[in-house]
C-alpha cells in the first residue's frame, strides 16, 4: 500500500522513534545561547587534530560516538549511517565514520543533510528494512571558509546578509521501537533555483526552497501552520526567516511566533558578530540535538515542523557565474501523548 | 516484518521492476566496445556547454530525460530522483535536475552512486514510498582531471595503475510494477580502509571494500558466485579486478569467469591507451545501461550481482596524508521467468 500523501510527504505508519542525539560544538557555539545544551563543547578549533577538515571529521565521530553511547548500541549494531558535509567529496562524514564497521549511506543534501539523513532513516525503518539507523552530519567554520570562500588569514569582510557557518555535529539515533518522540511524516523537496547568484546571501537563495517544501506539506497533509507547536528552518538566517515569512504572508498564510530558524537561534547575533545568524550542516544539526528535542522532551513543544534548507553550490559553480538551486527537507517530530 | 538477511542485506519482497534506462558517452566511450548500447554519444567533449562542468551536468541532464521519455513519464511525475556525482557539492547532478520539480536526494557514494541511488530507490518503493523512483548519475574526465589531479594541459604522466575518467551518464527508472528485470536484493556496505595512500592506485583502495561488500553478500544470502551467471563491480580496473580475484581465492571462492568489471570492459584498454581502465560514476553506471541491463534483456544472463566501488578521498584528504577508504554497494537484479 503507498504510503503517499500527495506529491511530496510520505506519512510513516509505524513512526520511528528518537532513541538518543547527540551534539558537539566549538567555542563560539558554546558561547552562544543553546549552550546549555551541547553534550561537549571544544574552546580548541582543531579538536585536537591536525588540520580543519581532520577537525571537522573529529568533532562527528565524537559525536556519532555520544549518541551510540547514550543509546546503549555499539555502532556495527546499526543497521545504517547516514551521513554527509559540506566538505568536497564529503570526506569529513566519511573518514568520522569509517571505523564504524555498520553499513554507509554517504548523501549530499548540503545544510539539509540532518534532514535528507532523517527522512531516509526514517523511511528504511518504517519501511523494514531496518531496526536502527544513526543520521549523522557537521560543520566546522575554518574548513568552509577556507573552501568556499577566503583563507581565514586574508580576512575577508563580510556583509550583512553573510551567515557564520557553525562549528558544530549532531547525530540522531532512531529505533523502529520505543518510547517518547517519533518521526511521523517525511516530506522530501525539490531542488529550487530563484536565482539567486550572491554567495553571500545564502537566506535569499534557500527562502524560496523552504517555500515550496512547506508549502507541499501543508498541502499534502491537509494541514497548516496552527498544526503546529513549532516550526523550524535549519539555516535561514535572519533574512532568509524573514523572506519565507514574507512568501507564505503574499499568500495569505501567517506563520507567526511558532516559525523559528535554527540560523538565528544558535548566536546571539550582535554580540557575537555573526551577522544575518548561522549556517551549514552542523547549524540545524546542533540546534535539533541541544534545543528543539530536548525541549519536546521537556514537554515545551508536543508537535514540531523541523526542515532544513541547503544550498547546492560550490565555489566552482560561483566562480562560472551560476546560480544557487536550494533544497530544503522537512519532517514530523511529535511525542507520544 | 524485518526485511533484514544478515547484517548488510535486505531481500525486496516486492523486487521493484527496471521500467527504463539510458545512456550517454563522450568520445572515447564511443570508440570503445560499448559503442552499441549508448542511446547518444558526443564528439564534443562540452556537449555543447561553456565549461567541463556543465558539460557533465548536461550530460546527466539529457540522459535523465532520455530515460523518462522511454519511460513515457514526465519527470515531475517521478516520486523521487536519486543522485550524485564527483565534482565538489554534487553539482553537476544537482544542475542537471534542478527543473525536473520532483523530489530530490543528493548522495555521495564517489563511484559507488549508481548502485547506492538503485539500492535506496529500490527500498523506497518496496517500503511502499514511491512507485517510480530514478537514479541518475555522470562523471566527466576532464571536470575530474583538473578537480582531483591536474589541469589538462599540464599533461602530467599517468601510472600504469591509473585509471580513466569515464565521459558518461546513465539513468536508470524503477517502477513499483511492470515486467521483465527486477531489483530483488540490496546489500549496503561498510566503508574500508585498507590504508592505500597511493591517488593514482584506485583498484588497490577499493578491492578491499568489494571483498568485504560481495563476502557479506554471499554470507546474507547464502549463496555463491555460482549461483550468479555474472558479477560485475564497478570501476577496479584491471589492477582492482585481479586483486579482488586474490582476495576470494585466499579464502579458497573461485568468482571464474562470470566477474567481470565495468571499468576493464568499457574501454579497449591497450588501444585506447586507458592504462587499467575505466572509472568514475558514470563508469558502472554507463556499461550498467549500455551493456548489463540490454544483455539481460536479451537473455544473456538471467541473474546478476551489480556492484559499484568508491574511493571517498579528496583532493584536500589526499594532500593531506590521508589514506583512502573505499565503500562498495551491491544489487542483485533478475529477469523474471
Amino acid at each position: 500500500m503507498l504510503k503517499r500523501l500527495g506529491a511530496q510527504t510520505v506519512r510513516l505508519e509505524n513512526a520511528p522513534h528518537i532513541r538518543a542525539y547527540a551534539c558537539v560544538g566549538g567555542k563560539k557555539e558554546g558561547d552562544g545561547p543553546l549552550r546549555a545544551g551541547f553534550d561537549r563543547i571544544s574552546d580548541d578549533s582543531y579538536f585536537g587534530e591536525q588540520t580543519w577538515e581532520q577537525a571537522e571529521s573529529r568533532m562527528i565521530r565524537d559525536c556519532f560516538a555520544l549518541a551510540c553511547g547514550k543509546a546503549g548500541l555499539a555502532p556495527a549494531g546499526l543497521d545504517y549511517v547516514l551521513a554527509g558535509d559540506l566538505l568536497n567529496q564529503c570526506v569529513s562524514s566519511a573518514f568520522a565514520l569509517k571505523d564504524s564497521a555498520a553499513p554507509y549511506l554517504g548523501l549530499y543534501g548540503a545544510c539539509s543533510t540532518m534532514a535528507e539523513a532523517l527522512s531516509l532513516g526514517a523511511m528504511l525503518i518504517d519501511g523494514g528494512f531496518a531496526e536502527t539507523v544513526c543520521a549523522a552530519t557537521g560543520s566546522h567554520f575554518c574548513s568552509a571558509e577556507r573552501q568556499y570562500r577566503f583563507p581565514l588569514e586574508y580576512g575577508g569582510q563580510r556583509p550583512p546578509t553573510a551567515q557564520w557557518t557553525v562549528t558544530g555535529a549532531g547525530a540522531v539515533i532512531l529505533d523502529a521501537s520505543g518510547r517518547g518522540l517519533r518521526v511521523t511524516h517525511v516530506t522530501t523537496g525539490r531542488i529550487v533555483d530563484a536565482g539567486i547568484t550572491d554567495a553571500n546571501s545564502m537566506g535569499s537563495a534557500m527562502a524560496p526552497a523552504a517555500y515550496d517544501t512547506l508549502r507541499a506539506h501543508f498541502a499534502d497533509t491537509g494541514r497548516s501552520p496552527a498544526d503546529y507547536d513549532a516550526i523550524f528552518t535549519g539555516d535561514l538566517g535572519a533574512l532568509g526567516h524573514d523572506l519565507l515569512e514574507e512568501l507564505f504572508r503574499a499568500e495569505g498564510t501567517v506563520l507567526g511566533d511558532r516559525y523559528m530558524d535554527c540560523g538565528v537561534l544558535i548566536y546571539d547575533a550582535k554580540r557575537q558578530d555573526a551577522n544575518a545568524g548561522g549556517s551549514g550542516c552542523g547549524c540545524c544539526a546542533a540546534v535539533l540535538c541541544s534545543h528543539i528535542l530536548p525541549a519536546m522532551q521537556s514537554g515545551v513543544w508536543r508537535r514540531v515542523l523541523f526542515s532544513a534548507t541547503g544550498a547546492l553550490l560550490s565555489a566552482t559553480s560561483a566562480q562560472q557565474g551560476s546560480s544557487i538551486p536550494g533544497i530544503c527537507h522537512a519532517l514530523v517530530i511529535e511525542k507520544e501523548a
